[in-house]
């Protein structure tokens, strides 16, 4: 439809597109010809047409139409459109993820920094919207850290699998069927079963990259709240976020948008979800092809939120001493735990202990 | 990304997508400036740079940028991105509502059509996938007019307003703004007050899309159920649904696609609504943003399921014979209740009156 | 389960539990007995024992065996019990429609109330969390008011039908049931079908009370927005919110637990409509049970929330003198739209007229 | 609200009710005390007052103000109500899990016999609703079969923490404070830091109850399917699924049930991270709160489910020679793709070697 209404989904240009799909589809149907000891490859690009694809209820057999031109008629024997289509997915899946993974080592990295460096940054520490006690800008930072790099262990924890099992999962036509070879040829997984309609290497995929996106609305959340005109304690780096009307406006655009992704992916997952359960016979009708958008959706949300995340944080302005003027204004508040007043940075608990903890973390990361 | 993990949604070109929201974008610009007594049109095709729509955090930015070339400085003044942006999307919505509206209209003189022909084709009931009493397929099919009947009564009901309010609502720049010019020139209402975070314009086309989904989900899926090889009462019109390796297949491509978009529809509904519900000060950071491509996705998704039923019920194939076997073969069990055996046509209760008043509903309707 | 997860769900007690359920399906017998000329009220308590409904997949079958002893064999002949179960829910439903609608009326009291009232009090405009230009508290006052109005008016709108089919929707056993004798008794509205798998009725309850829930949201998100400690320019009435540790605590507990809702009602209502997505035959196996739960959690949510909203809103404290001094100490920024500084009072376009039209949107209610 | 609504229900009795609620939070204060060397346990039952409940927005402040008559003043020292109720949930989803798992084991168990025993049971595979090539019923049990025993290792694999930061997350009262020995208490685990607003912790009980659903919802529909009145290749063992008016009828309830909590799950799943993207601050204003009917739902749902599963597939009755003759009476379907006719035994491809690869998945699980 375009990208106009998804701000930033250039980040992702060519990661999961029609293109990307089709020359991913190419590719499985080589690698099974291959696999089988066959040869070829396909030269010239595949147009497929949409009342095709429609005809069709997926892309797959109108492409088998077009590659036996150029491979011959063996190309896709053994398989069914399923095992060509979630195979393709499964690519484009790990070209996502493989971004997103590297997009956080990115981003926290900086996160490890900003602990690092606001380790005695005290700031008003708030819950449910009204100063508690003192923390420092530093635990913040190390906080989202720790949601970083759980995020990036769940993704790099997930496996992607081929898909082979033929028209009903038996793989009747080539019961010697080479998968471990087809597997080989492209760099996935072989499965225990074909998983036609059982779901989990996809809701896997979901699930990692709905937990990454929690992890990034965490830190936009935050960026948005200490960013407000009446906080100012952080900023995003100047040079985006311009108005139409008002001249002094620099608008939080990278906050704005990755705070929209962490409310759009959690229905993207359930809609994975919704799918699975709702699996039937030896390919479902509906369920299957609910999956699609999305799955592609998520995978191009979070490869742009991802980068969007890297950029925001390795950018972000930190004013310590709005934050200090502030923390030392509430004392009152701010110290009533202890009964007391005073400085604020005499009551930060084991805040240091905390931050160390979250860095050895990550830098003893697998 | 494209449109072939989407099948049938050539549907739909042209309706949402990119061209589409620039084109409504820019009509609303001019009748801005026409309301305000300006003239001028843009001539020449309009770019937005990618970069820049982000940079802005929308595309309405880079859009007056470009817009101020042809319409001079006057254009935009008064308005805010957020009014053009929603603007440009209740013209979209407009177009898409009209397309599914009509293939309702469609879609229900077919259905009423089977409801009257079917009056008397006797088959199974069945409750919880058991057989219960008898039924006729045309008290089905008035089952599944009257759905669509509402449904097309709920999206006849939806008003799409303007909006128009400036940097924060008040109109401040154009305190005597022209609104009503303004919503005249577009063919849209006006509304109390701008809705800039009351999003219930947005949330109620969304509202009345889903219901209508159900309604063709409903269908879809006793086709489905219907048109399993085990019962084959029902059939898809021939022409579609091959399979890659099995030659004697002719799968139920129209159901299975309207079957996926009754499964993807309210996903896609909660999205708007929790973004209404987390509505914040005059513009809401994120909340706003992630409307916007579940908002476009539900318009395309159900121009493209409404044209589908509309053809799927128009081409369907009853065998009425099948459906009198099962009956009579499974009649000790259909008739049960009444603690006997005979003929199942016998035990209809009231199934004519009750075809009678569906089809009154659709007759009489506004 | 229990309510301690729940705050302020005491606050619709009776509405929707298991005792209002029984008391409903009791009345939804009796009057279908008095509708077909019979009589007999319950008078002992009915209990239904677990294992039962479980082996009946619903309430219906052991209450109609218990029913039997007081009101004979008669009782309950000629309908299902799906008829028994989906009648006694529109009951609830009206119960809780009714609470909820009387809450919205006073709360939309209190709104009229503050927008007059605050016509004048000038505060900063916030817009992607920074400022923008002027607005007053009247007129974001305005603004709740008419999406409380909206929500209000989609309530009265909702139609709550009885359900009456009897096995499979043909009235097999009762052809010519009073069906209106029966609605009548019951204060209901005679559907022109079953709606067994048709589920309009249940879906458009839920789409009404997730609009309202949205229209509480924007508030409450306001409210808490508004009242943090670094902005303090409104505050939830003393008397709820301490902490377990910190003495100075005053969080805005209503304000919290309606955004809590406003975070839940989208998923509910998403629920009922992925059920009625996935109608089959003549009644869902599983689609029909998942609405349950959902339908009966939202009634209550919204039954609490609705009046922790008239609460919160009734008790607002405001604080002018806060408003007006960031306003004021914000000039520069505020009025940098029309390229100068002065008074933010000065630069109020049109607020003055759209809390009037607001207004009067309220007067002139139906 | 009661269980009416919730059929089966009962078998999640004293898991995750207001009464294991209060228990777990005294265990919660308890551990506390006696981790740092106090001693003391609470003799009466706890009763806590609604009013309460919501005026301190939480169940944790009357919680400890009663505790306090009974453990002294030292009670909860240190910690802050989120400490106390996320650690009790946790204590919850223990138990729930514990249940869950010990089902899905039990399950499984039955899983792999069915797969054993019906490696030779021809039957006809389908797919997109339409007859495909052959299968076996042992096959389709094997993939039951791999998705209950990912989903239980999924399960196992859960880490719950216990949450322990204080007002702020830095442990501000008690900065050596003795979370190993707290921790060690109540058998959780110590986190690297307090997860107040990093819901990690929380999502992943959800997601992973969430895949064990879809594993469960696979199986019911196929049951369902397969136990269609025009099917009957399977059947759940009678003694439940009697109709309130139809003698005959025996609905397949536990099957209804399981496929209507797949319904379920995906949405309380997408509620927990609708919750997680939006956390801010160092405690979420109703972000945190709306969690906790979805987990606790979510749980009950679960061991409720897994609970019927097991009974499910323990007593399912498998009709082979209603498997064969349907086959075999479709052979010319089932064969077209190796282009003839003939025996469908005769065509099962690999069938036997997967039987033996999911099999030998299971026995060798750690």
């Amino acid at each position: 439809m375009g990208s106009l209404l998804e701000p930033g989904s250039h980040r992702a240009a060519g990661v999961v597109d029609d293109d990307a799909l089709v020359a991913a589809m190419v590719r499985v149907e080589e690698a099974w010809l291959r696999a089988r000891g066959g040869s070829g490859s396909v030269e010239k690009p595949v147009q497929l047409d949409d009342a095709e694809v429609e005809a069709g209820g997926n892309p797959v057999l109108p492409l088998v139409r077009a590659l036996r031109a150029d491979l011959g008629g063996e190309v896709h024997r053994g398989l069914t459109s399923q095992d060509v289509l979630d195979t393709a997915l499964m690519l484009l899946a790990r070209d996502a993820l493989t971004r997103v993974s590297a997009d956080l080592e990115s981003l926290a990295d900086s996160l490890a920094g900003l602990a690092s460096v606001h380790r005695r940054s005290v700031m008003a520490g708030r819950t449910l919207t009204q100063y508690a006690v003192p923390v420092t800008f530093g635990l913040k930072a190390a906080q989202w850290l720790v949601g970083v790099v759980d995020a990036r262990e769940a993704l790099e924890g997930v496996v992607l699998p081929v898909q082979c099992g033929g028209a009903a999962g038996t793989l009747a036509l080539a019961p010697d069927a080479p998968v471990e070879a087809f597997a080989s040829e492209l760099g996935l997984v072989v499965p225990v079963l074909s998983w036609h309609t059982r779901r989990t290497p996809v809701t896997r995929v979901g699930d990692a990259l709905v937990e990454t996106c929690d992890a990034l609305g965490h830190i936009a959340g935050d960026v948005l709240t200490l960013g407000r005109s009446e906080v100012a304690e952080v900023r995003e780096a100047a040079g985006r976020g311009g108005s139409s009307t008002m001249p002094h406006k620099q608008n939080p655009v990278l906050s704005v948008l990755i705070r929209s992704a962490a409310l759009q992916a959690p229905q993207l997952g359930a809609q994975l979800h919704v799918c699975a359960g709702q699996s039937q016979d030896e390919r479902s009708p509906g369920a299957w092809h609910a999956e699609w958008p999305a799955f592609r959706r998520l995978l191009e949300l979070m490869v742009t939120a991802a980068s969007q995340a890297a950029e925001l944080v390795a950018g972000l302005e930190v004013d310590v001493d709005a934050m200090r003027r502030r923390a030392e204004s509430a004392a009152d508040q701010l110290l009533s735990e202890r009964g007391g007043s005073g400085d604020p940075a005499s009551y930060l608990g084991a805040s240091d202990a905390l931050i160390d903890a979250a860095l050895a973390r990550w830098t003893s990361r697998g």
